[in-house]
Protein backbone atom coordinates (compact mmCIF):
# COMPACT_ATOMS: atom_id res chain seq x y z
CA UNK A 1 0.00 0.00 0.00
CA UNK A 2 0.87 3.56 -0.98
CA UNK A 3 0.40 6.44 0.40
CA UNK A 4 0.57 10.21 -0.14
CA UNK A 5 0.28 12.20 2.86
CA UNK A 6 -1.28 15.68 3.06
CA UNK A 7 -3.48 17.52 5.84
CA UNK A 8 -6.18 18.32 2.97
CA UNK A 9 -5.52 15.29 0.52
CA UNK A 10 -3.99 11.75 1.21
CA UNK A 11 -3.89 10.00 -1.36
CA UNK A 12 -3.97 5.95 -1.33
CA UNK A 13 -2.72 2.99 -3.51
CA UNK A 14 -3.32 -0.33 -3.08
CA UNK A 15 -0.95 -2.69 -5.43
CA UNK A 16 -1.21 -6.79 -6.14
CA UNK A 17 2.13 -8.36 -6.84
CA UNK A 18 2.12 -11.86 -8.60
CA UNK A 19 5.48 -12.86 -10.01
CA UNK A 20 5.97 -9.69 -12.45
CA UNK A 21 2.44 -8.90 -12.58
CA UNK A 22 0.84 -5.68 -10.56
CA UNK A 23 -2.59 -5.19 -10.32
CA UNK A 24 -4.66 -1.87 -8.55
CA UNK A 25 -6.53 -3.38 -5.76
CA UNK A 26 -7.96 -0.04 -4.48
CA UNK A 27 -6.92 3.33 -5.18
CA UNK A 28 -8.20 7.05 -3.88
CA UNK A 29 -8.46 10.36 -1.96
CA UNK A 30 -9.21 10.69 1.58
CA UNK A 31 -10.23 14.42 1.29
CA UNK A 32 -10.51 16.40 4.06
CA UNK A 33 -12.28 20.21 3.98
CA UNK A 34 -10.56 23.27 5.84
CA UNK A 35 -12.82 24.48 8.03
CA UNK A 36 -12.34 21.88 11.23
CA UNK A 37 -9.41 22.42 13.81
CA UNK A 38 -6.29 20.54 12.35
CA UNK A 39 -6.65 18.07 15.02
CA UNK A 40 -9.93 16.84 14.39
CA UNK A 41 -8.63 16.77 10.52
CA UNK A 42 -5.45 14.25 11.54
CA UNK A 43 -8.18 12.49 13.44
CA UNK A 44 -10.09 11.93 10.38
CA UNK A 45 -6.93 11.14 7.93
CA UNK A 46 -6.19 8.47 10.59
CA UNK A 47 -9.31 7.01 11.11
CA UNK A 48 -10.00 6.36 7.38
CA UNK A 49 -6.45 5.08 7.07
CA UNK A 50 -6.75 2.75 9.92
CA UNK A 51 -9.68 1.58 8.19
CA UNK A 52 -8.15 1.04 4.67
CA UNK A 53 -5.21 -0.54 6.32
CA UNK A 54 -7.62 -3.39 8.38
CA UNK A 55 -9.70 -3.95 4.96
CA UNK A 56 -6.80 -4.56 2.71
CA UNK A 57 -3.91 -5.81 5.41
CA UNK A 58 -1.16 -5.00 3.76
CA UNK A 59 2.14 -6.47 3.64
CA UNK A 60 3.92 -2.94 3.46
CA UNK A 61 3.19 0.80 3.52
CA UNK A 62 5.44 2.76 1.21
CA UNK A 63 5.04 6.64 1.38
CA UNK A 64 7.17 8.99 -0.31
CA UNK A 65 10.19 11.08 1.62
CA UNK A 66 10.70 13.94 2.21
CA UNK A 67 10.33 17.11 -0.28
CA UNK A 68 12.90 19.52 -0.70
CA UNK A 69 11.85 22.89 -2.28
CA UNK A 70 8.82 23.07 0.28
CA UNK A 71 9.58 25.63 2.91
CA UNK A 72 9.60 24.92 6.36
CA UNK A 73 5.63 25.83 7.02
CA UNK A 74 4.34 23.40 4.59
CA UNK A 75 6.84 20.40 5.71
CA UNK A 76 5.87 20.46 9.12
CA UNK A 77 2.17 20.02 7.62
CA UNK A 78 3.34 17.19 5.57
CA UNK A 79 5.05 15.96 8.32
CA UNK A 80 1.88 15.83 10.46
CA UNK A 81 0.02 14.05 7.87
CA UNK A 82 3.20 11.30 7.15
CA UNK A 83 3.57 10.88 11.14
CA UNK A 84 -0.61 9.84 11.33
CA UNK A 85 0.25 7.61 8.08
CA UNK A 86 2.83 5.91 9.96
CA UNK A 87 1.21 5.36 13.11
CA UNK A 88 -2.07 4.02 11.70
CA UNK A 89 0.74 1.15 9.96
CA UNK A 90 2.18 0.73 13.03
CA UNK A 91 -0.69 0.09 14.56
CA UNK A 92 -1.54 -2.82 12.67
CA UNK A 93 2.45 -3.87 13.14
CA UNK A 94 2.69 -3.28 9.14
CA UNK A 95 6.43 -1.91 8.24
CA UNK A 96 6.71 1.56 6.74
CA UNK A 97 9.27 2.29 4.07
CA UNK A 98 10.37 5.55 2.44
CA UNK A 99 11.19 6.50 -0.63
CA UNK A 100 12.99 9.73 -2.71
CA UNK A 101 10.91 11.37 -5.21
CA UNK A 102 13.74 10.46 -7.26
CA UNK A 103 13.55 6.79 -6.53
CA UNK A 104 9.54 6.46 -7.43
CA UNK A 105 9.94 8.31 -10.31
CA UNK A 106 12.62 6.39 -11.80
CA UNK A 107 10.63 3.20 -10.86
CA UNK A 108 8.05 4.10 -12.39
CA UNK A 109 9.65 6.36 -15.18
CA UNK A 110 12.73 5.00 -15.90
CA UNK A 111 14.02 8.51 -14.94
CA UNK A 112 14.04 11.03 -12.23
CA UNK A 113 13.45 13.97 -13.18
CA UNK A 114 9.82 12.80 -15.45
CA UNK A 115 6.32 15.47 -14.80
CA UNK A 116 3.50 14.45 -12.36
CA UNK A 117 1.63 13.73 -15.67
CA UNK A 118 4.07 11.59 -17.08
CA UNK A 119 3.71 9.38 -13.65
CA UNK A 120 0.25 9.17 -13.69
CA UNK A 121 -0.15 7.91 -17.32
CA UNK A 122 2.72 5.12 -16.54
CA UNK A 123 0.85 4.35 -13.25
CA UNK A 124 -2.32 3.67 -15.18
CA UNK A 125 0.16 1.46 -18.07
CA UNK A 126 1.82 -0.27 -15.23
CA UNK A 127 -1.04 -1.48 -13.58
CA UNK A 128 -3.10 -2.26 -17.08
CA UNK A 129 -5.72 0.62 -16.03
CA UNK A 130 -8.37 1.34 -19.05
CA UNK A 131 -7.09 4.66 -18.40
CA UNK A 132 -4.57 6.93 -15.61
CA UNK A 133 -6.04 7.89 -12.63
CA UNK A 134 -7.57 10.75 -12.24
CA UNK A 135 -6.20 12.36 -8.56
CA UNK A 136 -2.44 12.79 -8.98
CA UNK A 137 -2.49 12.29 -5.23
CA UNK A 138 -4.08 8.70 -5.65
CA UNK A 139 -1.72 8.18 -8.83
CA UNK A 140 1.26 9.30 -6.20
CA UNK A 141 -0.37 7.04 -3.97
CA UNK A 142 0.23 4.02 -6.49
CA UNK A 143 2.83 4.95 -8.07
CA UNK A 144 5.42 4.19 -4.39
CA UNK A 145 3.59 1.43 -4.01
CA UNK A 146 5.18 -0.06 -7.96
CA UNK A 147 9.08 1.62 -6.36
CA UNK A 148 8.54 -0.39 -3.62
CA UNK A 149 7.12 -3.84 -5.04
CA UNK A 150 9.99 -2.65 -7.54
CA UNK A 151 12.58 -3.05 -4.51
CA UNK A 152 11.52 -6.13 -2.81
CA UNK A 153 11.48 -8.20 -6.15
CA UNK A 154 15.10 -6.69 -6.82
CA UNK A 155 16.11 -8.06 -3.12
CA UNK A 156 14.84 -11.09 -3.82
CA UNK A 157 16.43 -11.64 -6.76
CA UNK A 158 19.54 -10.45 -5.33
CA UNK A 159 19.42 -13.05 -2.07
CA UNK A 160 18.29 -16.13 -5.21
CA UNK A 161 21.66 -15.47 -6.82
CA UNK A 162 23.39 -15.28 -3.44
CA UNK A 163 22.07 -18.75 -2.63
CA UNK A 164 22.58 -20.11 -5.90
CA UNK A 165 26.18 -18.54 -5.52
CA UNK A 166 26.42 -20.33 -2.22
CA UNK A 167 25.28 -23.63 -3.61
CA UNK A 168 27.44 -23.43 -6.56
CA UNK A 169 30.42 -23.07 -4.25
CA UNK B 1 -1.28 20.40 29.25
CA UNK B 2 1.65 21.64 27.05
CA UNK B 3 3.63 19.48 24.85
CA UNK B 4 7.10 19.56 22.91
CA UNK B 5 7.20 17.02 20.22
CA UNK B 6 10.20 15.59 18.98
CA UNK B 7 10.92 12.04 17.73
CA UNK B 8 13.52 11.32 20.13
CA UNK B 9 12.50 13.55 23.22
CA UNK B 10 8.89 14.78 23.59
CA UNK B 11 8.40 17.24 26.64
CA UNK B 12 5.24 17.05 28.26
CA UNK B 13 4.07 19.35 31.12
CA UNK B 14 0.63 19.62 33.28
CA UNK B 15 -0.01 22.87 35.14
CA UNK B 16 -3.47 23.33 37.25
CA UNK B 17 -4.71 27.31 36.62
CA UNK B 18 -6.72 28.10 39.90
CA UNK B 19 -7.64 31.79 39.35
CA UNK B 20 -3.74 34.16 39.79
CA UNK B 21 -2.14 31.23 40.62
CA UNK B 22 -0.38 28.13 38.69
CA UNK B 23 0.49 24.74 39.97
CA UNK B 24 2.81 22.12 38.05
CA UNK B 25 1.07 19.00 38.27
CA UNK B 26 3.16 17.19 36.14
CA UNK B 27 5.76 17.33 34.03
CA UNK B 28 8.86 15.36 32.20
CA UNK B 29 9.82 13.91 28.73
CA UNK B 30 9.19 10.83 26.72
CA UNK B 31 12.33 9.37 25.70
CA UNK B 32 12.27 6.79 22.80
CA UNK B 33 16.20 5.99 21.74
CA UNK B 34 17.00 5.35 18.09
CA UNK B 35 16.98 1.91 17.18
CA UNK B 36 13.50 1.01 16.36
CA UNK B 37 11.67 1.57 12.99
CA UNK B 38 10.27 5.25 12.93
CA UNK B 39 6.67 4.21 12.83
CA UNK B 40 7.19 2.05 16.19
CA UNK B 41 8.54 5.25 17.57
CA UNK B 42 6.08 7.58 16.23
CA UNK B 43 3.39 4.79 18.09
CA UNK B 44 5.07 4.62 21.54
CA UNK B 45 4.91 8.74 21.63
CA UNK B 46 1.53 8.06 20.62
CA UNK B 47 0.52 5.93 23.41
CA UNK B 48 2.27 7.78 25.84
CA UNK B 49 0.71 11.11 25.49
CA UNK B 50 -2.74 8.79 25.24
CA UNK B 51 -1.62 7.48 28.83
CA UNK B 52 -1.19 10.66 30.16
CA UNK B 53 -3.93 12.97 28.77
CA UNK B 54 -6.39 10.22 29.90
CA UNK B 55 -4.69 10.44 33.33
CA UNK B 56 -4.02 14.35 33.76
CA UNK B 57 -7.79 15.21 31.22
CA UNK B 58 -7.03 18.23 30.23
CA UNK B 59 -9.22 20.86 29.26
CA UNK B 60 -6.79 21.93 26.38
CA UNK B 61 -3.51 20.72 24.86
CA UNK B 62 -1.17 23.73 24.08
CA UNK B 63 1.67 22.72 21.14
CA UNK B 64 4.47 24.85 20.01
CA UNK B 65 4.35 26.03 16.99
CA UNK B 66 6.80 25.93 13.94
CA UNK B 67 10.62 26.74 14.36
CA UNK B 68 12.17 28.99 11.88
CA UNK B 69 15.88 28.18 10.88
CA UNK B 70 14.96 24.75 10.69
CA UNK B 71 15.52 22.92 7.65
CA UNK B 72 13.02 21.07 6.02
CA UNK B 73 14.29 17.47 7.40
CA UNK B 74 13.77 18.40 10.74
CA UNK B 75 10.54 20.49 10.16
CA UNK B 76 9.07 17.20 8.51
CA UNK B 77 10.39 15.32 11.62
CA UNK B 78 9.00 17.40 14.04
CA UNK B 79 5.52 17.53 12.04
CA UNK B 80 5.70 13.69 12.62
CA UNK B 81 5.45 14.01 16.43
CA UNK B 82 3.51 17.16 16.05
CA UNK B 83 0.88 15.29 14.13
CA UNK B 84 0.78 12.28 16.83
CA UNK B 85 0.76 14.71 19.57
CA UNK B 86 -2.76 16.43 17.97
CA UNK B 87 -4.32 12.84 16.89
CA UNK B 88 -3.95 11.46 20.71
CA UNK B 89 -5.99 15.07 22.19
CA UNK B 90 -8.21 14.93 19.47
CA UNK B 91 -8.96 10.81 20.32
CA UNK B 92 -9.67 12.71 23.60
CA UNK B 93 -11.68 15.44 22.05
CA UNK B 94 -9.07 18.00 23.70
CA UNK B 95 -8.78 21.41 21.99
CA UNK B 96 -5.38 21.86 20.59
CA UNK B 97 -3.83 25.54 20.21
CA UNK B 98 -0.68 26.90 18.85
CA UNK B 99 1.91 29.51 20.03
CA UNK B 100 5.23 30.45 18.51
CA UNK B 101 8.28 30.17 20.42
CA UNK B 102 8.15 34.04 20.13
CA UNK B 103 4.60 34.40 22.22
CA UNK B 104 5.57 31.39 24.73
CA UNK B 105 8.76 33.21 25.89
CA UNK B 106 6.86 36.66 26.21
CA UNK B 107 4.33 35.36 28.08
CA UNK B 108 7.09 33.26 30.48
CA UNK B 109 10.11 35.49 30.32
CA UNK B 110 8.11 38.78 29.50
CA UNK B 111 10.36 39.25 26.20
CA UNK B 112 10.26 37.03 23.05
CA UNK B 113 14.16 37.14 23.00
CA UNK B 114 14.94 35.16 25.96
CA UNK B 115 17.69 32.22 26.04
CA UNK B 116 16.24 28.45 26.73
CA UNK B 117 18.04 28.78 30.47
CA UNK B 118 16.11 31.55 31.66
CA UNK B 119 12.47 30.11 29.96
CA UNK B 120 13.87 27.18 32.16
CA UNK B 121 14.52 29.19 34.89
CA UNK B 122 11.26 31.26 34.73
CA UNK B 123 8.79 28.37 34.45
CA UNK B 124 10.94 27.32 38.18
CA UNK B 125 9.81 30.33 39.27
CA UNK B 126 6.03 30.81 37.52
CA UNK B 127 5.04 27.71 39.22
CA UNK B 128 6.75 27.52 42.67
CA UNK B 129 9.32 24.79 42.03
CA UNK B 130 12.07 24.12 44.39
CA UNK B 131 14.44 24.54 41.36
CA UNK B 132 14.03 24.91 37.52
CA UNK B 133 12.82 21.72 35.43
CA UNK B 134 16.12 19.95 34.60
CA UNK B 135 15.17 18.78 31.00
CA UNK B 136 14.20 21.70 28.69
CA UNK B 137 11.94 19.64 26.85
CA UNK B 138 9.87 19.75 29.87
CA UNK B 139 10.49 23.17 30.27
CA UNK B 140 9.52 24.07 27.26
CA UNK B 141 6.31 21.94 27.49
CA UNK B 142 5.27 23.64 31.29
CA UNK B 143 5.97 27.28 29.67
CA UNK B 144 3.47 26.11 26.57
CA UNK B 145 1.05 25.66 29.35
CA UNK B 146 1.72 28.33 30.94
CA UNK B 147 1.69 30.30 27.92
CA UNK B 148 -2.20 29.14 27.04
CA UNK B 149 -3.02 29.48 30.56
CA UNK B 150 -2.23 33.26 30.03
CA UNK B 151 -4.25 33.77 26.98
CA UNK B 152 -7.24 32.07 28.41
CA UNK B 153 -7.08 34.59 31.31
CA UNK B 154 -6.63 37.65 29.41
CA UNK B 155 -9.36 36.88 27.32
CA UNK B 156 -11.90 35.78 29.82
CA UNK B 157 -11.05 39.17 31.50
CA UNK B 158 -11.54 40.61 27.94
CA UNK B 159 -15.29 39.05 28.14
CA UNK B 160 -15.70 40.17 31.46
CA UNK B 161 -15.11 43.84 30.70
CA UNK B 162 -17.34 43.38 27.39
CA UNK B 163 -19.91 42.08 29.80
CA UNK B 164 -19.83 44.80 32.23
CA UNK B 165 -19.80 47.56 29.19
CA UNK B 166 -22.96 45.46 28.33
CA UNK B 167 -24.55 46.13 31.76
CA UNK B 168 -23.59 49.85 32.01
CA UNK B 169 -24.88 50.42 28.21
Amino acid sequence: MGIDPGVANTGFGVVRVSGASLTAVDGGVIDVPAGPPLEMRLARIHSELAKLIAWHEPVAVAIEDLFFGKNVRSAVAVGQARGIAMLAAAQHEIPCFDYTPQAIKMAVCGHGSAAKRQVQQMVGTLLGLPRPPESDHAADALAVAICHAGYVRSNEAAEAALLSQVSVG
